[in-house]
């Protein structure tokens, strides 16, 4: 294998209870610390406890690979089994250490329980590895390094399974090691811009012009969540400045062919961007919500300090709710009806009187399954904005998808309609 | 490959963004459905967005298994190469299909969203491929059915990697399949029972007599989401019959070591067992929101025919809000303060008369991060319940963890406090 640029970091998870469905945290740790490394995962494999497949899935990766991290299985009981697959993998075969195993008992004495007499298991070292101290539980992580001609020794770590084992090993032990192999020579930088207005096919035609630039220094991802879409740009260079560099151009680039529809940039969200354009002009916002009732609200007072512009919200779900309280026009009611866009208006505008605020947005429509009809299915819904001043817009929607989709692209697109109508 | 009792099936997942760190539930979704057909996944691997190496897993798979589900990969646009990948796995090509592109363009035109030109690469099926119809978003899944000379054949589904559509084709197209296929001979049943005002440790400290009794047929487990505990309990036997025994077994020991902390079973969720019991006793609901600002009402509406009974709420953020629409006295919110048992109990009250229905519900609190003092620290809530009838009920909490983590206890808080008074 020719050192590229890139080098190749595998990850396996061992587990039978991994893929009975359990959570696990593992690649989300390691994505991490690699990416603030300028490393990237490549592959990850989770595996059940089976000594035989995991041997031959280790003996695959190191064709491949540059270093290689394999979680779980390390503990004293019958069904851990990584020690013994790995050393098979490698033609290595497995030595006690008594300063382990002195190690392993003086924990137990410490922690003031009965060591399990199966415990000797974890005093077992891969020929040729070195213990990686863990100061959690009892079961020591493991490094192997495998040199290769002509190139950068190969990497392979075993740690502990529980998260709160693994993650200080990966840190202290594991991360220092691959950063001083791998890492030199490469840098990151990353772009992270999140649209609005935007269908994910929309934007990846609009985005062709950059996104043809991927290559071995620059990748891209366009991923969409119900109503939002976000971009993504990955460079990793031989110097931090050309990585930085690469990235400010593709964002310049980016601004220019999304013209329009970037909310922001990182962790900046689109009830963020509201609420940023709604401090900075010092307006008051209030809420009108029929068939979202409340998850808008709900989105904009997600944000801390929402308080300082948010000022309420009537949740008029019933008709009678609609005229009472909220005071929408008995004929509007009667026609066009509590979904159409007269409805969402008078809805923004006694949002915004009622509740004394500067602007108002709303929300009317049929989340369905049910109660949907020719002229007006479910998935349609209107969504206005009455204020600052006299300018008031709506806008009509037809949402694919079951009940909660609807529900969620209605208050982005509430959102959305918000922050065109706030942005200077 | 001789087929023992256990058939082999495994999970591929593709994107980029997985490996970057992203969370993904597609392992879980599976492993749930999976379980309770009496079957188990064997193998899962996270791929990049890369051909080469998918159309390699691909292969290598399908030397081992009898199923195989590949999720992700099925967008319109450059990056999606699961159609490409697995076509070359299998040594066949890519066909287009003409009625495919079709209900693609019907779908797009009944969202009234331009169809982008890159939608067209997702009318290409796999040669011999059947297409799963998606109703949830554009991109149809394929089932490649691969006979195998004296054995069952073996079976590959591509599916699209978002949850909300991925979820449904499993249920539908490939659950069936893979029942009939390969899950012959173990059957399983299941109990799924949601638990209300019993925190895990307790919930887990009650059941220990039941949980004790895990063995091959029978596993146990309590899952924590914020506000919510789960009991699981899941047998895999020889016989349907016997499953079907054992968990009802399980049901009523359950039941009696739970007593008054059962909400419901399976789908029934905290909000749903409200509405069923509103519905029940003819009684409409209206909500008053501080902190959670509609995430409750949100929650309540959640509820296909939830029309039927909630009738709307007040977000009452701002305490002008609170005491001009609302109508809390102004006494109240001087001192004791919004933040307080008499403004949580006015606030229900005062919902429950504006909108007119026969129960209000209420939540005011300090989300925080900031805004709390040492005698009304951040995560402090009050939760309040008006009828039916003269009835009113208040509790007061302290909750532990961030803003989205206290507002979300709140909001099962009100739900728990609510189900509680409505239950005969």
């Amino acid at each position: 294998m020719s050192r590229s640029q890139r080098p190749v970091i595998e990850l396996i998870c061992v587990g039978t209870e991994l893929l009975d469905g359990h959570a696990d945290s593992h690649r989300a740790a390691l994505a991490l610390r690699l990416g603030a490394a300028g490393l990237r995962l490549s592959r990850e494999a989770i595996l059940l406890d089976d000594a035989d497949a995991l041997a031959g899935v280790v003996r695959a990766a190191l064709r491949r690979c540059d270093a290689l991290i394999v979680c779980g299985g390390l503990g004293p009981t019958f069904d851990d089994l990584t020690r013994e697959a790995v050393a098979r993998a490698l033609g290595r075969d497995l030595v006690f250490s008594p300063r382990l195993y002195a190690d392993i008992r003086r924990k137990f004495a410490r922690w003031g329980t009965r060591r399990p007499r199966e415990n000797r298991r974890q005093a077992f070292l891969v020929r040729g590895a070195a213990a990686l101290a863990n100061r959690v539980g009892s079961a020591p992580g493991q490094i192997i390094v495998l040199p290769r001609p002509n190139d950068s020794p190969q990497t392979v770590a075993l740690l502990p399974g529980p998260p709160r084992e693994m993650v200080p090993l990966l840190e202290s032990e594991v991360m220092p090691r691959l950063r001083r192999a791998y890492g030199r020579g490469l840098h990151a930088a990353t772009l992270d811009l999140h649209l609005c207005g935007l269908p994910e096919s929309a934007a990846d035609e609009r985005l062709k012009p950059l996104t043809r630039q991927a290559g071995p220094e620059l990748d891209f991802t366009i991923l969409a969540h119900p109503g939002q879409v976000d971009f993504h740009a990955f460079a990793r260079c031989a110097s931090a400045r050309r990585a930085r560099e690469l990235i400010a151009r593709c964002r310049r680039q980016a601004l220019r062919l999304l013209a329009g529809h970037v909310v922001g940039d990182g962790s900046m969200t689109l009830e963020s961007a509201v609420g940023r354009l709604l401090r900075r002009r010092r307006l008051t916002l209030a809420a009108a919500e029929s068939c979202t009732a409340g998850l808008l609200c709900g989105r904009l007072t997600s944000v801390p300090g929402s308080s300082s512009y948010f000022r309420g919200g009537v949740l008029a779900y019933h008709d009678a709710v609609k005229r009472g309280l909220l005071g929408v026009k008995a004929e509007t009611l009667a026609r066009p009806g509590a979904v159409s866009a007269a409805c969402a208006r008078e809805m923004a505008e006694r949002a915004r009187r009622l509740i004394g605020a500067d602007v108002g947005v709303s929300i009317t429509g049929l989340a369905g399954p049910g109660g949907g009809t020719a002229r007006k299915p479910a998935g349609l819904v209107f969504t206005a904005v009455a204020g600052p001043g006299a300018m008031v817009a709506v806008r009509r929607w037809q949402f694919p998808g079951d009940r909660e989709a609807v529900r969620q692209k209605a208050v982005a697109a509430a959102l959305c309609l918000l922050w065109t109508r706030l942005r200077p």
